[in-house]
Formats: C-alpha cells, structure tokens, sequence
C-alpha cells in the first residue's frame, strides 16, 4: 500500500528515523535506565519496539494505558505516574499478576491504593512543577503511612516537567541540579530502590534519577525539535490539498487531527496561517494542486496522537505496518 | 446510574439546557431554515433530536461524517460543507439512496464530485475568511462548468467564519452585510434555490442566507459563551480532584480531553492555571478533597467532542442516557 492511498488526515510514522530515536535513546540509557513513557504514543505496537530494545519497564499516565499495556504482554514492571482517587481497576491487574506501581502523594491517594490490593507505589514529590507530587519535607511521613498500610515503597519520582522543555541547555542543567537536590533529599527519608524522574529534555542531562521517563523521544514533535536533540520528528500527519486560491492553500488536517496547546503545526516549504476544525490554511513556497499530499508536522505530540485510531508506519511512500493506537480513552 | 460512577475524565451534556437550545434554535430557525451542523457534536443520537425538532437536512464537515449519518437514517438532505480531493466514498452513499450535496470551489473539486456519482453540489464563495471557497467573481463560471459536467447546481455557499466569534454585536452586523452582499451576488450569477450559510455568532443576524449552518449552539463553549446568545453551554466535562496542595489543586483533565486552539477552559468557582496531558491544575475558591468531582466548561466545544467517545446525557447527578460520539474519526 502506498501513502497516495490513506484516508487523510493520517498519522505517518517513518520507520527508519522511529528506529534510530529508539536505538539513539537505548544506546545512552539502556534497559531499565529508562522507563519509556507511553503516553506520547498511546500504542503497544510501538512499546514493544521499545521493549525489544531492552526497556523492560514502562510509564503510563491513565488506568486505561495500564490496563492495554497488560493486556498486550508489557505488564511486567508498570509505573503509573499520576495519582488515582480511585484504584480499583488497578487492583484488578494486579490480581491477575501484572507488576503494577502506583504514584501516591496524599493519605487519600495511598488509601486508595492499598484499599484496592495494588502492592506497590512511588512518593511522587513536587520538585517545582505546581501539579500532582507533595512538598519534599513530607515524603517520609508519606512513605511511614504507606507501608504502614501494608504497602511496599520503592522510592520516589518526581517530574521536572518546567525544565523538560527549556530550549538553554545550560538553564535546563542548572534549573534540573536544584530540582533533583529536592528529590534526591526525599529519597533519603523515604527509603527504597527507586529514584524515576526525567524526560526527553532532560535525558543525557539528569544523572540523579535511577530511571528516566521520557516518551516524546520516539515520535518527537516541533516543541521538542527545537532543543537539538539527537532525535528527529518520526511523526507527521499527512493530508491532502483540498483547496487553492491566490496567495493561501487549504488541506484537511485541522484542530481534530493536531493537539494545538503548543500552537500551530509546521509544514516544510511553507508558512503555516492557521488551523480550522478540518482545516489548515498555509502558504507554501511553491504552488501545490489540489490532490497533493502534504505531510503536516504537530507541535505536540501527546494530544495529536490521541485524536487518531492508527499510526502508519512507512518508508518513504510505502505503507509498511499499520499500528493500532489502542492506548485512547480513560 | 450516578455521575459519581463514571470513569472521569467524561463529557456530560445536561438534558435540559440541551433540550432548551434545540427549542430556541428551532423556534428562531424553523425547518429547513436551519441545517444543523453535525462538526459540533459528532453524535447521531443528538442529530436526531435536531431533526425531531423539525430540521430535516444537515451539515458535515468530513465524509465519515456523511457516513455515519446515512447509516443513522438521517440521510434525507446532506451536505458536506467542505471541499474533497477524492469524492468515491460519497457516491457510494449516493448510490445507496441518501440525497448528497458536496461543497466545491475548483476545476478539480467538481471533477471530483463528478466523477464520483454525486449529483449536486453548492459552489462555495470566499466571503471573507481565508480558507476554502472561490473568489465571488469565479462562482459564475465554475456554476456553468458544474452543469457541464452533468451536476445540478443548488447554490451557494458562503461561511463568515471570521464574522462568528466576534463579540461586538454591531461589528458582527455590519460586517455580515458586507459579507453576505458578495454571497448574494455570485447566487445571482450561480443560479439555483439555496444560499447556505452562518454560524451560531450570527443566527439571528444573517438575513440573507436561505440557511443557516449552525451547529456549536446545541453544546456550546466558553468562546461562544462571551457573545450573550440565548444559549446555555449544556456540555462540560466531568473530572476528578486526585491532588491538592497548598495553594493548588489537580483534576484528572488535560490537553486529551480538551480541545485547546481556544486557550484553558474554565471552572465555576475557580481559577484555572494550566493544563498537561492528564491534568488541569487550578485554585479553587472553596477547599476541594481528592476524589470530588468538577465540571470543566471547555473553550472550544468541537475539538473537545472529537476526543471522546461517549456523551453523558445528565439530569443533575443522574446520568439518563449515554450516546455514542459515532461520527469522530475521518
């Protein structure tokens, strides 16, 4: 099958550049030095290319990430890095013999894990990044509550999502050396094995960390790119050309298609104008045709993904693998 | 059942502020004065309480769209309000009985449309915005190549997407007349009984059109909300507190359950900071406790549909319906 054939818009993976960010990232933190991160990818097929790298371990962000992990084989060692109110489907894996990890950062999120029969959680402390996570001076509390309730404390994570995204490597070190001080502090108290922390911004960079938790490593998107890191933008969204006037294009990937948090997509060889709900209005530097193919870079890869039902795996025009992104939904 | 029982994050729609919208909508725009655009809500169940309350055509945006709208039985009158490069799958639909009319603005369009087996078409007229359509002065022409081609001309269509967001009532007035002038004198030179057009900014101002194409007014969004129509934003979506810190408090909906090309949405009662792919950090007024539920108000109704599958039709806290979001996807 060749690309002109897809329904578009359509999410196009290059199997080659795929590759080498999975081989690039497994070269500098192999095995369980990193736990990648399926959430930017929301897809087994693609985690088992992780896998087969020798990243045993995976990150997911909601119950549903867990539940399609353990149900594709992947449920090995699985961390979910955000807090639950309520754990029960959790347990369910566990009883069915996945190795599930929770986040806790509150008495409510670690009562809920242990009322539900899931064994094992991280503290997740807030190393400056105002979301989920505790204040470092309370992991230890947290930690004697916690297995207190009969659960086992592997240690700690904490994400430096503020600093992932910096474009000045130099800010990014400095920025991550005092936000890892913190975390690396709670360990201390807390006891355990692990320190998880860390993404794609800041993977050859955070030494502190046991494990890294990068994802967008794999796809990458526009935000990402402009960090110079040693991985290329494997994701694109192809589309066609509907439409031509005097001065703008039109193809059919608009705000359904593309997570638009971090703005506009990117097209090479053209200005991008704006993005409509199946529309994106762009100015190319050269004249396209209606029927054309254009291959739309996102901005974000996490959000753009989750619109979609299937990633193409290609090498240049050929459709080489369809993948089922089958990670959606809560 | 209870909204406590949901899986959140979740859309919910309350039944009686939905219902008050259609009555509104349908008392202001009659029958066929009204073609409701299916974009908004991507959901049949709801298209048939549109066409219950007497609109008996529709509008799309994609061809799936189209699709799933036959196959719901609501394929009397169809139109998809957008340009394809490739009409095949149209013409199936055609050739099944359902009545399709498709947008064109090009030599290659019609040819499309033509070839595909699909009998009528609308010339679509840039009125404004830059996006699809042609320039007023090429309607007439393209109208005589449509016929040539063995396409019944229906019309025009005109879509003052620049015009419906503005919240200055007298601006959107004044330049709607503007607009629809170019609209109503290339009908003049296309021929045929429909001058479709408008949005839910201009219901009750857009004179000209024959129809109007709105659809966010069924649902509606904190974008729309700013412009004092008599509609009430029945959707928002249902989300759980998992973190509170000092100063702060996390809910379970992010940038995967929010379309975000129209900024953070809001919470009653609260100050939103940001969203992540699975969070929505923000300060409420009044203390909340891990596992309460919010109900985020999204700031663009259609990109938030497109990311669910389910819409919860609620009565207060009782949950009376669910509808299958069927028409997502391309």
């Amino acid at each position: 099958m060749r690309t002109s054939e897809l329904t578009t818009p359509a999410l196009l993976v290059d199997a080659q550049l795929l590759e080498n960010n999975i081989r690039t990232m497994s070269d500098a933190l192999p095995g369980t030095r990193l736990r990648p991160h399926v959430k930017a990818h929301k897809c087994t097929e693609l985690a088992k290319r992780q896998a087969a790298a020798g990243h045993s371990g995976f990150t997911c962000a909601t119950v549903r990430e867990m539940e399609g992990m353990v149900r594709a084989g992947l449920g090995h060692d699985l961390l979910l890095a955000n807090e639950v109110a309520d754990a029960s489907r959790l347990g369910v894996l566990a009883r069915e013999g996945a190795r599930i990890t929770v986040a806790v950062d509150s008495d409510a999120t670690i009562d809920a894990v242990a009322r539900a029969g899931v064994a094992e959680v991280l503290i997740d402390v807030n190393v400056g990044l105002p979301r989920c996570g505790c204040p470092p001076e309370e992991a230890g509390r947290l930690a004697d509550r916690a297995r207190a309730a009969g659960l086992s404390v592997r240690g700690v994570m904490g994400y430096e999502g503020h600093i992932v995204g910096l474009e000045d490597r130099s800010a990014r070190g400095a920025m991550l050396e005092d936000s890892m001080g913190q975390l690396v502090s709670a360990a201390g108290k807390v006891g355990g094995e692990v320190i998880s922390a860390g993404g794609t911004g800041t993977y050859d960079l955070n030494s502190w960390a046991t494990e890294i938790q990068a994802g967008s490593y794999a796809l990458m998107d526009t935000a990402y790119g402009k960090l110079g890191l040693p991985f290329a933008q494997s994701l694109s969204v192809l589309s066609t050309v509907i439409s031509v006037s005097a001065g703008w294009t039109v193809a059919d990937s608009g705000l359904k298609a593309l997570g638009m948090d971090h703005g506009d997509p990117s097209v090479e060889g053209a200005k991008v104008w704006f993005c409509s709900d199946e529309h994106l209005t762009f100015a190319p530097n050269s004249p396209l045709l209606v029927g054309d193919r254009v291959r739309v870079l996102p901005a974000h890869v996490d959000p753009t993904v989750a619109y979609h039902d299937s990633l193409y795996v290609v090498d240049g025009d050929e459709v080489v693998e369809r993948w089922d992104v089958d990670l959606r939904g809560w």
